[in-house]
């Protein structure tokens, strides 16, 4: 299983979607406001709502966090009872071209269409160069955009027969929100990489990224969109159709990993429940004499807990974060240092421990090489690290940015190398073998490409991987 | 010729465009950036830059003044040696809509195309109507979107022809920039409604609403883009084609009387000598006994000079502008301290005058009639309207935004009126006939509606009459 | 022990300062900028540098956190070889007023001055009734003005017998920085109320609230001011004098409790070690069953580790905090959304469980209620408050904002309906005999006034009591 | 009367001050703030307000232009029926201190105090070195501070007396502002400097740097406050005293010649008519052949009128003002283009003339250089630069901010080379002589240094001195 390329990534990408309808009349903005704030988690870069109602639609978009770009103000004027929402961290895509701040929105024969995507396309260029092709343009660089164009110009009789068409076409994965006019469409890829969920209160009937979302708007109960299925909120009726059928679920084993917020039910999965019993089973391997267990915080603390209570160790706060950090002009050219003003080693609780450091995944490497630094500057005996997932050894097609293969290649460091790379006294993570088996038979509906290095041929697109010329991924048959 | 509505119209609508090729590959943003400074009176809701160089596309686009929008980092990295800009104020459209700014800008199967537009189709409805049929989408609510979207479904075998093609569907007004990948091209519509005007230097190559522009640039040599005309700058050559021709041109005389910069030479007028020569032929009639000739600033000042000298009355400054105005957040709702903050009377200059005050035309009359109030107060004995051109009487459909027809007629008053609902002791204006006289022979070569009433049938479209519901406008035959 | 009043501060005052000289004559505005971002948890509402050097003195203020209020080039600008910080959250004073902003500098006759100062004077409006009928007058709302007046009327020969003199006057906490041209002092009140640090490397001479700070700079070995003591650091000397003698240190036990960063060693305790065995005392004293141990993030975590460890019971991370909170525009209003936004509440670790739920204090109790009511929400079978702290019962006359004596009293609850007010299953916090004894013979050098009601009286001016009106704390001859 | 430096002053300085009783109780930061609007030409660095009200006092200060400082909701929350404003340039003191931003306010053994000032103080450095000595300290470098302690520090029995006090004490320019409490004062200097007036209507009672503000405020009877005045608004009344006796008044007239509005009545004298009358008596000494007359807008204007009139030749507008200036990043290296940006050249108006260009004075010169060139290139045949006032030829110690008398010199032209240095074909400006001339026997009553080079000894300090060490100031007995 060699030669690994465990440093490469920086997972940090993805999108919230929301959409909403008041079952009243009232306004939605508030609740969408609220929505794309508990999204936030899923993208920082950008925030838009689009609104629907009887004085037509209105739309507000903009850069930065959810509550930078809007004001109560801004709220007020978003009038109308059907609107959907996006936060989002560019997969691709100039990120400063305002046109690619979703939710992109036009006018069209159909009327007035807005749509909020989360995922990643791997058949983009190829679609795209068929539509240029047949005369459409692109205003921008977010694959959103395909979607509306393959709507327009299907020949389906009427929205689902059209949405199975898409479906047809389009490789890779997307959760997404239509809004035509007052109907709120909403369709999961039929792998199903990336959940969506809805439920209905009274008031209203919401769609969104996370189960999370839909409590905030006081939604309990929630059903999940079903790889391949569509869904149409029209009027006061609710709608949904099974367009998309597949061999083999691709659900994001990521999601729950890191992705996802922990009060979340992500594919049916608790995602804290997940989380801490993935630190469970790391611990059952533990082979080393521990004296405490420390989380990363805050996104290696579940793992901890399951941790510390399989290995009968305390689980101790010797990172703690400061809360304080946001965008420092100092930043930029210091990555050490960033991670030193947003960690705080408490020497007390690690001086002369032999300490377990748990997070979630192993990513690009750089920010566990300094914590390692400044757990043993503060006195650590021994630093264990231990990722709750197994390591990432393969580009992810489906959403996550990898920018050149080139980049990929040069991180590639051997796993046995990785404690000298790392400057651990040792590093463990969660073996492929064991996540499957904590997922037990539905295990067979994830995806786990970025671990494996093994794709499902019917959702790798030539698009995607001409951006990866030079990397043969194994696509195997038995997959 | 009554009733009339002398009073209903916002003048101040319009863009300014301009495209610039370095013919040495350097970067062309900052001649750009100085340029839409140079033509900032032509819009300043919202502006922006389009490059094209080595390194693809850039853009840089948001709302506000064009001092505003860009900064010295901004135009550093707008890279390319080829590039358009824009500077606008909306003729209709949601102004708050980020897609609305232009230039707009698409990838398609030409490659990148970028679009700069000054003008107003008059068939805007229907070409929507029919591209949309065609399965097309309108990112935007301005009528640029149109010509890109002509452009692709144009069967013509080249640009020229193509071109071509549009001009036969599109009536209206438009002064166009295209871009496509790193060929410019530029075009005016048969009727020539909009200035355009190009030149070139050792280094440049530059196209733009106003000559200003040009000489800012640092050539003073220019040519104008005949109506009709499709120029292509390409490589190093210049090919200019006349793919439409009509009957009548209909250059819009209010380009001479308010829109254009005073140093412009526009459709081969000097903006400066023809409003001082409508001054001084207003002068000409005066039948009042004067003291003191005093313009509206700054406005004003041209035909101000030239009636000043034809009636040998002396000039004086009884109304001086402030510095110091902008947007101040009391002004909103209270017009009248508006042009109180704005403009400061200088009662020893006018105190027992019998004033003849120059307006450059006669637009809402709110503005009017406030000054009238406030040289009263200054103590005037006198105060004598003179405006130097002919009252305002129709819609103009090419360019400026008239809500609905039913403000149009509620604001309509009498000419004979005048006096009265102004305050003033006397109010004069310029005849259409003096002002063709003015023109003499190249009168036949300008649009007069607004002025009129009556439209030449060639350019008004069935969509722009649908927004003008109940009124008829006198389009007659022998125009 | 009645009636009693829990719920009555919001304990989010203080300041944090730094003060810095390089030996080596550098720019010391980048260490003090980053010492301030370490201190930032004691303030967030202004912060200020001011620095001293060949080219005179230069100084940056501003409302906001420290990274807001400087930049790169502001930092630039801000050369000098030594200088103070500031950051704050007002304990009096009018907020919008830049004058408060610290650190103060004025020019006098001994040359520039500046102060940064943490604590709060209670026998300020009487010194400043003294100093203005001398003839000063003053420019802020801080009580740091007092000591700059004090200083040079001061009839004291030497800056030693003149801080003596202060001493003497002054009542009340205070850690104080002076820069006097190119000489740095500092000071503690002879009672310890507020901490003070300082050490030094190669090239620093660092003083500060915290020694996180001086970590921050590089410096792991420090040594405290002690009550009473001034320091000098001249040319590269330093020197410490004694000059203020008390019967009894009166150190601030809140400072360990909740103020101080859990890395920061504060009146020779370890802040962390001290929170977990808080805990741990807390869980000695547990008489309920309790299935899991869930900390209020991040200030209740030390504790909870503690009780968790000592009870045996799991540490479950059910509530978890959103990083993406920060100042939103629906907050102002309804502060259990605020809450709601702030935790997330993991409905599956908690579901259906008995919790110890621990935070650090109990001060206003609207907070907790929330919690309560959010954790009942999502299935706690019960939930058992635990403070590690005694409760809240009397005001604090030195450094804590309690508007009024009347909303003291109105808040008042009495302790055995703290359950009903707080809808908790159970109320436990730790009693002041237990808090006292983890400090053991130390405990003498501690004031625990807010929760006892007891006074010193030599720390009591006639000033503070003047402001808590119909308030009497008993000022026990026997403390 | 040589060596000559003409070159070396940016006039740009100065403050406008106002202060507004309102007798209804109501309140006055509205007033206060559209007085400042019309007095922002004396200053746009920054604005403040301080009112006084039965809650106390608001105050609300900031960097910037009055629009910009504040806000409607500012504005609301400065109630209180008494205040006083100040909007400055700095004449001295680091501008970046936000202490130095106007009015200042302290709390004193008096109460509270505010203090508005416009001037410049020549015996400061003796003034503050004395009050230093009694213990005061200076929070800012504004001289305004000065006044606040000369006035507790004086042995007065009553505010007239002390004021007297102050006046023997201060040497220099001042128009003052102060609100103690609830009572507003306000002085002007015994020489007169500076102007200041003041009037009341039914609802308000106003002071104001000039006429113009107080007609803004609806008051158009006016009186000046005499040179050595006091006057005390308290209660409903009005008191004024004559505390401050000289031989000599010394107005300044370049309050005439520039700074004022030209609406406004400063001195007695109308400003519009006294700058027409200026270019009226410039032409008289008019030898060349000239074809048209020119402004230089718009300071230029009102001499231009009158000098046009006098030599009966056609006032042009060659030069027009582009009202899209502001501050430009392009600006700082380029004052050139500066220059270019902000004034437009009409080719029509002055191609083939011979052209009188009317400044209203000659200071740096680099404008003037610049216009000259920029003209010729648009084919002007001769330019006869003509200013309306006498060269600068010594530095001005009441106002005006001269860097060193290094720079002075540096800049020092002979008058007869003047024509070269500023390639003009001719330079005339008003000899002193004619200026005095026109102020007819008042001109006794005027200050004239900066053009004579002589000063009255009573107003010149050490202080002032001390800043032009090897400048020889000629102090004549006869003055």
């Amino acid at each position: 299983m060699e030669p690994l390329n465990p440093l490469f990534l920086e997972m940090r990408e993805f999108c919230g979607i929301v959409g909403a309808v008041s079952k009243k009349g009232k306004d939605v903005s508030e609740l969408l406001y609220k929505s794309l704030f508990t999204l936030q988690h899923r993208g920082q870069e950008s925030a838009g709502i689009v609104t629907f109602g009887e004085s037509g639609f209105n739309t507000h978009r903009g850069f930065g966090q959810v509550k930078d770009v809007f004001s109560k103000d801004i709220l007020k004027e978003l009038t109308g009872h059907i609107g959907i929402g996006h936060t989002r961290y560019s997969t691709f895509g100039d990120y400063r071209n305002v046109n690619n701040i979703q939710p992109l929105f036009v006018s069209s024969r159909e009327g007035f269409m807005a749509v909020a995507h989360n995922g990643t396309l791997t058949n983009y260029d190829e679609l795209r160069a068929e539509l240029e092709e047949n005369g459409y343009v692109f205003h921008s660089s977010t694959d959103s955009e395909i979607f509306l164009y393959l709507f327009l110009i299907s020949e389906g009789n009427n929205p689902e027969e059209k949405f199975k068409e898409i479906m047809k076409k389009v490789k890779g994965a997307y959760s997404l929100l239509f809004l035509i006019n007052d109907r709120l469409y909403f369709l999961r890829d039929p792998w199903g990489f990336r959940p969506l969920v809805f439920g209905e209160s009274e008031d209203y009937f919401v769609v969104a990224s996370e189960t999370a979302a839909l409590k905030q708007a006081g939604i309990n109960v929630y059903e999940e969109v079903q790889p391949g299925d569509v869904g149409i909120y029209e009027g006061h009726n609710l709608k949904i159709f099974n367009v998309g059928k597949v061999l083999k679920k691709e659900q994001c084993v990521f999601e729950l990993i890191y992705f996802s917020r922990p009060d979340s039910i992500i594919f049916g999965e608790n995602v804290y429940r997940f989380r801490k019993e993935c630190g469970e089973r790391l611990a059952m391997r533990e082979k080393r004499e521990i004296d405490i267990v420390m989380p990363v915080p805050d996104s290696g603390i579940p793992a901890s807990v399951g941790y510390s209570k399989a290995l009968g160790k305390p689980l101790e706060f010797g990172l703690m974060r400061s809360h304080f950090t946001g965008r420092s002009f100092i930043e930029p050219s210091e990555r050490d240092k960033k991670v030193r003003m947003k960690l705080i080693p408490i020497q007390e609780a690690l001086y002369g421990m032999r300490i377990a450091l748990i997070d979630d995944s192993l990513v690009r490497g750089t920010t566990s090489r300094e914590i390692v630094k400044l757990l043993r500057e503060n006195g650590a005996k021994e630093v264990h690290l231990r990722f709750a997932s197994p390591p990432i050894v393969a580009p992810c097609f489906f959403g996550i940015d990898i920018p050149t293969v080139e980049e990929l290649m040069a991180s590639s460091v051997k796993l046995r190398d990785l404690e000298e790379v790392l400057d651990a006294d040792s590093v463990q993570y969660l073996p492929l073998k064991v996540l499957k088996d904590i997922l037990g038979q539905r295990s067979e509906e994830f995806c786990f490409s970025c671990f494996s290095g093994l794709y499902n041929p019917e959702t790798v697109g030539e698009g995607i991987l001409s951006r990866f010329k030079g990397y043969h991924p194994r696509i195997l048959d038995e997959v």
